[in-house]
């Protein structure tokens, strides 16, 4: 007979190691998710940031303060880490390669140079085998002028590294344009590439997740929709054949295979008639899997911790027949949707995702996701809960 | 044109109000998985605890360090907190009262009486005409003889208060047992009453979340299973009738409503026969609900949250046709089972929520879950995984 006191013994109990220590380098909305997923496995996130109010030191990851461009910082953030990882592409590519002689750093300095530096990219995927669209390395507006000649205008000019949500992507529509983006990108000290310009039936993405040891998991296809070269929503599964889907994987898992990728690669594809040309890549989760917290048995957060550690990946399938998320942006009047949360929570089945970032116009704040018996349906629904967010 | 620099302004903005303060006394695996919801949510969990290891200081909860049993303690966490609730049981009654008066407290100190003194619960429970099993005071051994005199042996003896996993709940088989049971507990300073021995036929929890202005919102009927007063295991839905769960469901409304609960109700009954019987009341999250948070749009944490702040709650249907829960406790020789979770992993389809408690025999120190197309289907699952954490 044991005979209870009121007080529990429990609570002065030692705690345990964590099962595993994962460094990130940053520390915005990417590693708050990863956070997320890394309470449950318990494993230990640490997170290199300037800003001790980061989103992901606010959901609980321990801050090491410090910068990316910093040999001192990175190595503070992987003492005692398993593993480094990112949150973003920031990091200089001399000090990932010095980093990753003192640390374990997942995906390589080299695989991650795949999504720093789209021309080599774009070099080393032709090269692989796989399709792109047309592009040439540019050093000034005749460069572009010669391209187009071949190509047709109109033409995209990108930056080689550092863009992201449409920033470091110029249309150029007449040899007046690309002399205009090519004198203030040589101003800014920007190195450019310039692409042909693609007709876009669909604008897809793969994610999969591969481990050290080789093994590798894939979401289903997902359809991604764009705003400004902004992601504005997403659907799963993509409204593409079975074909085309199994194209697009097999594209995916060749990539993370044929570049040793661990962790999770996110590739972005453009569908054009019935050809599949790949457009980006990120070896990291990627906005267009943030669904997946919710409509997959593993999110593309748990997996990424389960890869980069070489644990058994989780499974990918669908939890619904289909399921949408749509990014909620900060509204032009500056106001924070977090102040309307609550409307949004009256959306049946809308699930609400807060960054717990400053609003400003357009930065990305959440994201919103339903599930549904068709894309249509889940769609309609995320988008409710998004526009509650926004406001009137 | 926006030229990029590589560097993001982003990272120096200010950060925005969390979108609500939520004080929790207590920081366990409940608080702990409170503070997985509250992240999603924007809204700042604080917990008071004396442990600054805590499971839920550990997931990233803001600790108030302090004890649960000095008001002082509880006024440093209620500042600043636009309400104040609860992951355990162990707050003098006083106290709360004398809280509630300084602050919001949610439940309500009289709702919360209900699942801190169980002698009072049954009375209450028999009043508003709900059937409870057989009861009766007991201030030593002949009042637990002339009951069994009344309803046989064997008979149920229970702490009025503080018992949880078995502890402060004993079978007496005979006038001997009795007098043993109630002279220890007379020592500790325990007060007792004593039950009716029940033959169950099943044990089911019904979790419904009620608001402050009325909504509320069930969960479908789970399912538990028992071990020496141990959960091991909870499936959903329950293997009833639907005229069973839709009595059980409206047992858990009623009692919702009529003690005025904010938050969730955990509302463990009987089946015995045809008839249902109300066993034990939580007024907080519970044990029997971790699978909500795999198996349907709003887990109970992040209802508990919804419901505490008066903000619409969420849809409680299962993402699949049946779900499991196994608890993972303390295997007899002391290891932790968090050092086997690659085994459990590699288990498709299960999901792992590890505590970061420290392993002793018996404890909770985790939960494994799994969907399926069958509660066995989901059990097995779910059992594989949780024998994996629980060594060879």
């Amino acid at each position: 007979v044991t005979v209870l006191t009121g007080a529990s013994p429990a609570r002065r109990a030692s705690t345990p190691a964590p099962t595993a220590r994962v460094g990130m380098i940053g520390a915005g909305q990417l590693a708050r998710m990863t956070q997320q997923a890394a309470i449950a496995l318990g494993v230990e996130l640490r997170v290199l940031t300037e800003d001790p109010e980061a989103p992901a030191v606010r959901a609980g990851a321990t801050p090491v303060l410090g910068r990316a461009d910093d040999p001192a910082g990175l190595d503070a953030l992987a003492a005692g880490c398993d593993v480094v990882t990112f949150d973003h592409e920031l990091v200089p590519a001399g000090l990932l390669a010095g980093l990753a002689r003192r640390a374990t750093v997942r995906p390589s300095p080299a695989a991650k140079a795949m999504a720093q530096d789209k021309l080599h990219a774009r070099r080393t995927l032709r090269g692989a085998g796989l399709e792109v669209p047309p592009f040439a390395p540019c050093d000034g507006a005749a460069e572009v002028a010669a391209f187009a000649a071949e190509h047709g205008w109109p033409v995209v000019v990108k930056a080689r590294s550092g863009g992201y949500d449409g920033r470091g992507v110029w249309r150029a529509d007449d040899e007046r344009d690309a002399a205009r983006i090519c004198r203030e990108a040589e101003a800014a000290g920007v190195a450019l590439l310039v692409e042909a310009h693609v007709d876009i039936a669909a604008e897809l993405a793969v994610l999969v997740a591969r481990t050290p040891s080789g093994a590798r998991a894939a979401y289903p296809v997902l359809e991604t929709h764009q705003r400004d070269g902004i992601c504005i929503d997403v659907v799963a599964p993509a409204a593409v054949s079975a074909d085309q889907a199994a194209r697009a994987t097999r594209m995916a898992v060749a990539i993370a295979d044929g570049f040793d990728v661990a962790g999770v690669l996110a590739v972005e594809l453009f569908l054009t008639g019935d050809r599949l040309l790949v457009n980006e890549l990120a070896l990291r989760p990627h906005n267009s899997g943030h669904l997946t917290i919710d409509a997959c048995p593993a999110s593309q957060f748990e997996q990424h911790l389960r890869a980069l550690l070489d644990w058994p990946l989780g499974e990918t399938g669908l939890l619904a027949p289909a399921a949408a998320m749509v990014n909620v942006l900060g509204p032009p009047d500056g106001s924070d949707p977090a102040r309307r949360l609550t409307h949004a929570l009256a959306v049946p089945g809308a699930r609400v995702h807060l960054y717990a970032k400053a609003a400003r116009p357009g930065r990305k704040l959440g994201h919103v996701t339903a599930l549904g018996a068709t894309a249509d349906h889940a769609l309609d629904r995320a988008r409710a809960a998004a526009a509650a967010l926004a406001g009137p």
